[in-house]
């Protein structure tokens, strides 16, 4: 599939290494232009064939990946456009964190509780497919669930049934044997709000090999 | 020991009726005086041999348990009173609920996010000894974890590594064998805001006889 990946940070390269591997035909995009040796620098990093623009990466994706900074996301998908993102599902893993006030980071007030970062997304772009997964984990379990020892969970949650199938699909190409299906994009105020204990988890355990189970 | 039990609720209930089936003297306490039918009710419900108002439920623990709606949470510390509550440790299981909005209910916006309930209970109460746990669970999970199929986890954070203690031992006593120490109280903005997921999960699953693991 051609997937075109949104971000270049740790969560991008972990994702779009982790897609290549499974023979995807990726691109990944970023806010400027990349330099010949930071591109360079990339695709040894992940595989990839190449490096673009947001917006030249949403174009080359039939699926694209939003993995960026909560408090940037919403810019990066005006930058990417909604024109390259139409009818095409976009898999949100971003999450609303304000690192501004120190550590640990709060949510972003006008973006959590009484909304979230997925429904917001979805409202810039009512023509394409968000779902929201993954936010809820460490970049690395994400892409390889074996590394928490025991089985634990990935949520999804978005407006339409068939884009949540395809993600799934893709989520159970990486792993994830049973995706816990939320229900509706709002359900992303619920993983969302999962962060801060997340990260008061981080820190007790002294690792981000952990990961939550749904015990039922 | 003798516990108070603040709420007669659900929750209040729940606990009060564990706790009495430990061995424990249990007083429950309530806002008002209530008619002597429903101390009966009450009774009858719970086995406590006691009911009282906040004030007197207070005074009569050792220990306390807060088991009421957050809404009203604040003003249930102060009718219960700091005097009776002094040096002893307070579990706090409330959560920080808003159900004026609808279903369903999101954070109430001042104790969330950049606080929490847990860390304003312990301001009203500085020299009492606040315990923030089993809030991230259903009434009947709370005092009887093996309703879960399979081992799952409960959080506790507070600033006394003594009170944590005492907590800790009777969460043993109600099942829960290594309860998860998330530091001091201010990790309550975690596990509170782990009620938006759960009131999620509870929809998606059709039960509340689920819980959180975490798997590492």
């Amino acid at each position: 599939m051609q997937i075109g990946v949104l971000g270049t940070g740790m969560v991008g390269r972990a994702l779009a290494t982790r897609l290549v591997g499974l023979g995807h035909d990726v691109m990944m995009g970023s806010r400027d232009a990349m330099s010949e040796p930071a591109q360079d620098w990339l695709r040894a990093q992940t595989g990839t064939a190449s490096v673009g623009t947001f917006a030249e990466a949403a174009a080359h994706g039939e699926l694209a990946i939003l993995a960026v900074r909560g408090d940037v996301a919403l810019d990066v998908v005006d930058l990417a456009g909604a024109t390259p993102l139409k009818a095409k599902v976009l898999i949100d893993v971003s999450n609303p964190l304000d690192f501004s006030q120190g550590m640990p980071p709060v949510l972003i007030a006008h973006l959590s509780n009484t909304t979230s970062l997925g429904e917001e997304v979805q409202r810039r772009l009512p023509l394409t497919h968000v779902v929201k997964t993954l936010n809820t984990m460490n970049a690395d379990v994400m892409v390889h669930p074996e590394r928490v020892p025991g089985p634990s969970d990935v949520f999804v949650c978005g407006e339409d049934a068939g884009a949540k199938a395809t993600v799934m699909s893709l989520l159970k190409s990486f792993g994830w044997d049973a995706p816990i299906d939320l229900g509706g994009i709002s359900a992303a105020r619920g993983t969302e709000a999962m962060l801060p204990v997340w990260l008061r988890l981080w820190q007790a355990l002294g690792t981000a090999d952990f990961n939550f189970r749904i015990v039922r």
